[in-house]
């Protein structure tokens, strides 16, 4: 009879829920639309259902527990409080609500920390005492460990490295507040910066002949390997911030790796290379060539959904 | 038989020496000049007899260790390098070299690593498992306290907070690099800040009497406690950028509180107080109104002393 682990990844759009056996791979997986349920009872209602349905395909098994990586979970209250892309405002009481339909350990995390978690029980990290999870996706989501645990700090909710400030009253950032690295570095943040560069430069691109709410940041990087000059700028621009930010985060917790994940990581030279030659140039002169930065070990995995597992798994 | 630990804060200038028994209480210190050692061995030496000077004023004792705070030490490797206010360059083994005199345990840190153990295990911190303690000297240091343990980092060098950068490319820092939080909130960093506002502004103020030299950051209180419109401004600038520059760190490692040491943490409502109000300003919503700023609850004593001494008594 197998362990099966049960590992959610909540997003703004989609829910994607996981089995994950003892040697972490995902034996039946589901999803469901998170936009669709505007009341929190009906989603709790299908994400059981959903849950069942990805067992039932698992054989025989014993139920290790469910791992949820949600935006704005707290670890320690098992609620969601916050989270602005979410259908369910206030503070949502997550793990209790499940619980009425399973006795199982049911852990709650946000969905950056759980990446931060397959990264160190499955990925590049393993073994690594001190080390900083970078998800960039719509936005920019960390999880930070030290001395081999996860930081959740006083409330929680630690980790939102992407909320830092790069340029005080900078843009417009989704937090309520201005110039948060977020709104430079993530997926969104590129193409800002591309249609700054646009405003500012009067070089010729492609990007010229795409509105704002067409052009993604794979276009961007598409035209950046074909030469685009401003393309290869919106790149440069995004990792010199990133790489400047890390430096200020590198000289406070001294990591031995960053890892970066999400669609812009695949980018390798264009940000992860990049990121590390704009970090060194700002580090403090005693952390210099000491820190290194690489992209994600689980690129193209859900990560989440296995971080996740790994919660109630080990 | 008494137990005694040995507790030495080795600055730049002075380097003090206190015999701490279980109580906590310093029963015998020394002083040596720092600066007048430029041989490291003729160092080692003096502050080996001046040791047992100490000891021998603390009648029958069980000796149970030494612990030592100073600029850029390591607690991994017991050594201290590249410290720019001390005599001796590279690298200097210094438990190594202290242990041809002393069979005990012997043992480095940084100064503001050793203040933020005073602070946890004799002052405000006590029971707290996420902290952040910032010492405001000439210079900025910090610690930092997760899951009830100091953050040493993978080198050992964490916790190096002044160092952040606040303005790209702006004022000339000690370390080589420009712009860092230390040049702007610290002893000489609000000197600096007032010498840029009698730059910028007309007003009238006793400071246009001072030459940079001789201004001190407790005359700047001293004119701002008196009214001065200009010094008044410097001390906001300072706790403007602070507290700016807190709430990001705030938002990577959510501490219960921040403790401010140090001549300007006198400065209770020009400092602490302010420092408190601007990181509230700027602060990410889901961790407002949860984060004290407080004094140190040793303003006053040799907190480096107490808390090296802490470092092998427990």
């Amino acid at each position: 009879m197998r362990n099966i682990a049960i590992g959610i990844d909540i997003g703004g759009t989609n829910t994607v829920i996981g089995a994950v056996d003892d040697d972490a791979k995902i034996i039946a997986e589901a999803s469901l639309s998170t936009q669709k349920y505007v009341q929190l009872n009906d989603f709790i209602t299908a994400l059981a259902e959903n849950i069942r349905t990805v067992l039932s395909k698992c054989g025989e098994h014993t139920l290790k527990g469910i791992g949820i990586g949600v935006p704005n979970g707290n670890f320690y209250s098992g609620s969601i409080e916050m989270a602005p892309n979410l259908p369910w405002k206030g503070k949502v009481m997550l793990s209790d609500e499940l619980s009425h339909y399973f006795s199982c350990k049911i852990i709650v995390t946000n969905d950056a920390k759980a990446a931060t978690i397959g990264e160190m029980v499955y990925g590049g990290a393993k073994g690594m005492k001190n080390f900083v999870m970078i998800t960039l996706g719509t936005g920019l989501g960390s999880g930070v460990v030290v001395n081999g645990q996860l930081v959740y700090g006083a409330d929680g909710f630690a980790g939102e490295f992407g909320h830092t400030t790069v340029v005080p009253g900078g843009r417009i950032c989704g937090c309520g507040r201005a110039g948060c690295l977020e709104t430079y570095a993530s997926a969104t943040g590129i193409k800002r910066t591309a249609f700054e560069l646009m405003a500012k430069y009067n070089t010729p691109t492609k990007m010229r002949d795409i509105p704002f709410s067409q052009l993604t940041s794979k276009d961007i990087y598409t035209f950046a390997m074909e030469g685009d000059q401003l393309a290869l700028k919106a790149f440069d621009f995004t990792a010199d911030i990133l790489g400047r930010k890390l430096a200020d985060l590198c000289t406070v917790i001294s990591p031995e790796a960053v890892f970066i994940f999400g669609g812009l990581a695949n980018a390798k030279e264009l940000i992860v290379d990049a990121t590390k030659k704009y970090m060194e140039q700002y580090m403090l002169p005693v952390f210099k060539d000491k820190v290194k930065v690489l992209p994600s070990a689980l690129l193209g995995t859900n990560i989440a959904v296995l971080g996740a597992s790994a919660l109630v798994a080990v």
